[in-house]
């Protein structure tokens, strides 16, 4: 069986390096027998911003791109944290917040970007939790999206 | 003593269908002792969307009757799931998001449409757990509401 | 060792009245082994509402402040709730909401008002949990910020 990372690597994504913050959290906390992991927000490989309202700057396939880039945060952010991404069972939760002007209406689809990454690399039974798709009003640094998530271990 | 949906009945609510939904995503998942339910927007009871921004296009008073249909959609997708909606033991989270203008301040009324419902069908105690009420800059096809849940099941 | 009351007394931080609300909600549910506690708005100590928009009607640094009454108004509830504050083994998940225009970025900043608080009063390892620090649309009251809170207890 293919290792998560072997599955990202042959779907040729790359996990992002995460920035250093100017906020006061952690990225990671196990409590009540699930992982809970910090809003992360969309970023190039490199690290830098990917910036702008989806349905003004960016269209609704760059917002997907935005979302699945914030999929790959995550994922980075995991195997920082837990050094294998195969300790993952399944995706409880996502929170899946757009950046978008009031009259937005296309948040499911942009979310799709993470959630259809997930559902490749952990299977569609573990990579599928519940979610909401949402548009906020602004997000830091104008990111186009922003994700927090929940996981079990195994 | 009366079942959920005997109450349900006697209130003379029904349970809408609910569409199927271009978003990836499941309704429910169990983990951590709890079931998470993905955000449900405010349909009719034939699963069409209730839209409009609230305090602009919709009253306070149309905003608490679309997120009491929030409530009940919760429901619908919590008796498909369960079987028996009297397996629900308590109510423990709610995020209520209402689709407003930037000046819209009448939050927790609106939320109430959904939380009245369920305090009246699990009682006080059992259907009434923390909850945040809060205003989005958009939602998924312009709807009114969307609320997320987590409950405790016997 | 210091209490968590006497830790707040010593930075000169007063716990604030939580005024009545005409939302249908508990303040605290413990459930799955964690404690959940409602989103509680930016209030004063005599329990009036900290208002407007920040970066349009309040700076950033207002914002920080009233983020971080927002953090004395959580620790009021929990007080009430636990008797003592020394109940609570960990800041597990904020979920930090600021009430500012579409074009706002400073959400992080925003937000540290509260997790620098809880920081100081529970310790670095046990006060920071994970965190979203997003931008809503409007606001309950118009109230400049709103975070909602898991706990984990002792």
């Amino acid at each position: 069986m293919l290792t998560i990372e072997s599955k990202l690597k042959e779907l040729g994504y790359e996990l992002p390096l995460i920035p250093a913050s100017k906020g006061i959290y952690k990225r990671c906390v196990l409590a009540g027998g699930l992982l809970y992991v910090s809003g992360h927000v969309s970023i190039n490989t490199d690290g830098s911003m990917i910036k702008g309202k989806v349905g003004a700057d960016l269209s609704d396939e760059q917002g997907f791109v935005a979302a699945r880039q914030c999929g790959l945060a995550l994922l980075s952010t995991l195997k920082d944290h837990l050094g294998d991404l195969d300790k993952i069972k399944r995706v409880v939760k996502l929170l899946g917040m757009v950046n978008c002007p009031p009259d937005y209406t296309g948040h499911p689809v942009v979310i799709n970007g993470c959630s259809e990454l997930f559902a490749k690399v952990f299977g569609e039974e573990d990579g599928i939790g519940v979610r909401s798709a949402v548009g906020m009003g602004s997000l830091p640094g104008n990111v186009a999206v922003e994700i927090e998530a929940i996981f079990e271990l195994k």
